[in-house]
Formats: structure tokens, C-alpha cells, sequence
């Protein structure tokens, strides 16, 4: 998928304003440092890998004015005319097994956001070595990395995905009367489980994916949106993929929905139930779009939420 | 200086169950991710380098119960057995001058907390490249990394540094009827201006740096302590030092000093003058103590304040 066609297309999905400011140049610094975290999770260690930043804007949130939009980010301390949403992954390992959760773009939404596989290679991990691929849905920026000409850019890692978003963007036919923004969203998907088809995996509840490693589904933003609860002696830590995509927006405003949702109201009550709990619990979560390396604590903030970024772990890094 | 050292003198110094937890170690994972994260400045680019952490504890704060210490790092989902302050050291790099703010401990607190010449190097920078050190003061923790074996680390570097910091710790005499644990900082301080003493410049107000770096003398800490203003077009940077050294702490209460204060009644003073500026601006800053990259804005909270750190800057990574 080209960039170009995002452009042309964005107008029929009612996103025009998206495209133009998509895409964030990383810096051509002499010496790029690797926008590689790793943090302890008891035994298990999970590397946050950065391929981007993206400005979503004002534009694709729904039941939000511009200007309650702008004061939330403002009182958050950032700036409301240029918020970057961050773009993750994760890499998970746990004994022999080396997890990725999502593959970044892989240059769906332009080059300037496709650093995934340098910072993979900076933790010294080759795409051969990742033994499974777990998507957590099948939008292009979690795996339009996963191929690249077609071919799986990890030859032998099992491609784990919830059976709802197999069904769902596998099935060409439910896209015919769609915006064409959806329809080449589906054609990546279908893509990427073409290419990992004889290594397809499909889970349809909370199942055990590795030892310590259990799928949550968090429906709504697509039908098999999960999430992944890593879990290691005392200590946890969910990655809840795209609960959020700008943040401190819908943090404080959980019911603020995202154009990109195939079910929003079904992915609010599924914010609203997971915010809840996290907050309560103080899980420690992974945000794919909270800004890099998107770890965070929740709490509760007058009738809301914010995030409080998780310290940094010098014993892991 | 040796470890065995603070372990033996930190008795007298009042001190007593600081040594034993203040080294954390720096992972040992096979391809170690470089601590080090840039930030544009306008035209000038600030690279966060770690050292590493450091466990301070409850132990050397000063004007709070352990139970309020535990009550205000638990409700900023930190915990408190087990808080670890980051040591944070500067590199700006403006035009052709490459001007590093402090130089990390040089491993004067052994060798667990030493990371700082593994993560200048990952930037690309050598030693003989740094054109200026920038000491905010000449505790240990700042300007051990200056000197190895009695040598300049950085051999072609002029050392800027407070009159006030030169005069005090540089006179021996000041230090007889101090606890060894002082007069050691102070052997430390001397060998540092000895290594230098052919390239020391020192300042004594507001003075300018280099074009777009500006002194700024924040006394208490210790008589010279100092901060760097870094500002070009729009944007500005205050690297503050050890404005605080458990950040959650000594924002939530500013009245609360630290054993290695000299004058804590002056740093108090120094804390509280700043916060209400930073605050009131919006100022972001830079701490040598606030957890990896220590970079943030400074919010007010209730009777004090909090820290919400900065977003990671895509671009200038």
C-alpha cells in the first residue's frame, strides 16, 4: 500500500484534513539513537520499540469540540497544534520465545514513519528470531510491517490474531460498499494473513498464547481488538493496543471515539469498563499510540482519567 | 575515589543507611540500549545521557516522616521501597561547540552507577570532542566523571564552573572539622580543578556561556550551584541541576531539604523561588535528578506542585 493512496483516498472516508499532517520525519542525526525501552516484567522482558510519531489532530475524534479538544491537551501540558500520538511495539521475551506485539506501518502511512525494523535490530533481534507475530487487530499501522513485497518480513514467526479480525478484514465482501480507505485497509489485512497463512493462529477468548503471555479482547475499535496481559511473579503488565489514540484527550474524556473505530460505542464501553479497572488495579499498561516508550499507570482525575508515565527501569535497560 | 570509601565514612556522615542502597546495577542484556535521548532546543540539540539510578531512600531527606514520604511517592504511583533517582547528565550541542552538563559519577559510588561514558559514546561523541563542561556544582555525583586516575576525561575542554563552587570547595581549610564523607567530596572537587587548572573558567552571575547558553546561579545546594538556560528561537530548556533529588518528594514539598544541602535553608528558599517561576512559564526543565530523561514541566498541585514529564521528541531523535 502506498502512501499515495492513502492521500487520494482520505477525502471519500470523511479524513481529509488526516493525510497532509500523517507523517513526522524522524531526525537524520549523524548517530540515531535507538527509540528502543526495555522494562522488567518479573522474569519476562518487554523492549517498547518506536516506529514513528503521527499528528492525528482534532480531525478523526468524535464527540469533542476543537476547542475542549485543544484546553484538555493544554491543561496535559502539550502543545494542541502539533500532539504526536505515538506509533509501538512491543517485543516480548520469555524464555526461548521472542513476541512481537504488532509491526509498526512498515511505510503505510509514508516512510517517515517506519523505524520499527532499526529499532528492532538495535536490540540485537533479527526478524528470523521472532518465533510470534501477535496482532493485536489488523489495522496497517500494527501490521503493515508484518509484510513487506508480499512476503512475511518474519519468515518463521506464527501469526497470532483474535478470529473476529481474521473474519472480519479477511472477507473482501464486507468492504465492497465501504470508503476505499477501508477497503485498502482490508486488502493489507487480507495481505498479511495470506502471507502467514500456513502459520495462522486465530484465539477467540482470553487464551494462553505463551506461558505467561494471555490475549484480552477489547472489542470495538475493531472486532478482535485484544490486548496482552504479561504476567511474571508479582508483576503485570497489560498492553491494551489502541484503548486510546490521543491520549490525554480521551483519558479525560473516555467516550470520545476515533473515526477509525468499526464499532465506536461498543469501543467506549470497552474503554470505559478497562480504565476502570486498570486505574483501580494500578496495572501497568502499554499504549500502542500513548507517546514512546507509551508505558503508563492510570488515574483517576476529576470525572476522568490521566496517565502517569511509568519510571524508568535502569535495572532492564 | 573508592566505593569502600563512602562505605566507611558514610557512618559518620549521619548517613549511615545510605551506601548499602545506593547502587543499582546497569542490566546486563546482550545488546544494551543506550540511555540517551535527544531533544531539539531550536537550533540546539540536548541529549539526556544517564549514569544510572540511585536509591536514595527516606533516610537523608530532611523536614518529613517516612509515612508522608511513603504517602507522596505512593500516590505518585511510585513505590517507596524502592525509589530510585535518576543521575542525568546534559549534552548541548550548539554550532561546533559540544558543551556537556556534568559529567556523572565517574563511578565515585562504585561501579553500578558508571553508565555515563558508555552513553555519551553512543551518541557519536568523544571525549576530546566535548569543547566545555558545564559543572552545576562539583559534588561527586557531577564532576567524578571529570577526572580518572588524576587525568582530564576531557582532555580539550574548558571546565565552567561558580566562583563560589571554586572557592569553597577548593580550599581544603574549609573542610578540616567537616565528617570525612565532606572532606572526600572535597579531595574529589580539588582534583577536578588540579585536572583543569590550565582551562578553568568560572563565572559568578548570570553570565553567557556560548551564544543561547546563559548561567543561572541557583545557591543552596551548594554556594555555586547552578543552572543552564539553553534558549534559541522560541524554545528554551532550564537545565536546573539538583533543584530536587526526589522529584515527587521536594515538588509535593518544597520545604524539604537533603543532608548534602550546604546551606538548606538558602536551597529551600532557591527551590521555592524557581518552582513559582518554572510553574508560572511553563519553563520546561531539565533535572540531574529526575528520573531518565528527567525532562519536564513543572505543574502546580495543591499546596506544591508535580512534574509531568515532557513528550518525547520524535523529531530529534
Amino acid at each position: 500500500m502506498k502512501r499515495r493512496q492513502f492521500l487520494s483516498l482520505a477525502p471519500a472516508a470523511g479524513l481529509a484534513t488526516l493525510p497532509a499532517t500523517f507523517a513526522r520525519a524522524h531526525g537524520d542525526a549523524p548517530h540515531a539513537l535507538p527509540q528502543a525501552q526495555r522494562r522488567a516484567v518479573g522474569d519476562i522482558t518487554v523492549t517498547a520499540l518506536s516506529d514513528g510519531g503521527i499528528a492525528l489532530g482534532h480531525a478523526p475524534l468524535q464527540g469533542i469540540s476543537e476547542d475542549n479538544y485543544a484546553a484538555i491537551l493544554t491543561a496535559a501540558h502539550r502543545d494542541p497544534g502539533n500532539f504526536l500520538s505515538g506509533v509501538n511495539a512491543f517485543l516480548v521475551e520469555t524464555g526461548d520465545l521472542k513476541v512481537l506485539v504488532d509491526a509498526g506501518t512498515g511505510g503505510a502511512f509514508g516512510p517517515e514513519i517506519d523505524n520499527l525494523p532499526a529499532n528492532l535490530a538495535a536490540t540485537g533481534i533479527a526478524p528470523a528470531d521472532i518465533t510470534h507475530l501477535f496482532a493485536t487487530h489488523l489495522h496497517p499501522d500494527h501490521v503493515g510491517g508484518a509484510v513487506r513485497d508480499g512476503m512475511a518480513v518474519f519468515p518463521n514467526a506464527e501469526l497470532v490474531v483474535h478470529d473476529a479480525d481474521r473474519a472480519f478484514w479477511g472477507e473482501p465482501a464486507n468492504f465492497t460498499a465501504m470508503p476505499e480507505m477501508m477497503q485498502n485497509f482490508a486488502a493489507l489485512a487480507q495481505g498479511v494473513l495470506t502471507a502467514y497463512g500456513d502459520r495462522l493462529r486465530v484465539f477467540e477468548a482470553d487464551d494462553e498464547i505463551a506461558p505467561g503471555l494471555t490475549a484480552m479482547p477489547l472489542p470495538g475499535h475493531t472486532p478482535g481488538h485484544s490486548g496482552l496481559m504479561i504476567a511474571s511473579g508479582d508483576d503485570s503488565l497489560l498492553i491494551w493496543a489502541d484503548i486510546v489514540h490521543v491520549a490525554p484527550v480521551q483519558l479525560a474524556r473516555p467516550e470520545v471515539t476515533i473515526g477509525f473505530d468499526v464499532e465506536p460505542a461498543l469501543a467506549a464501553a470497552t474503554r470505559a469498563l478497562l480504565l476502570d479497572r486498570v486505574a483501580t488495579d494500578r496495572l501497568m499498561i502499554a499504549g500502542s499510540h500513548i507517546g514512546f516508550p507509551g508505558l503508563a499507570t492510570i488515574a483517576r482525575a476529576g470525572d476522568g482519567y490521566l496517565a502517569i508515565p511509568a519510571a524508568f527501569d535502569y535495572g532492564a535497560a
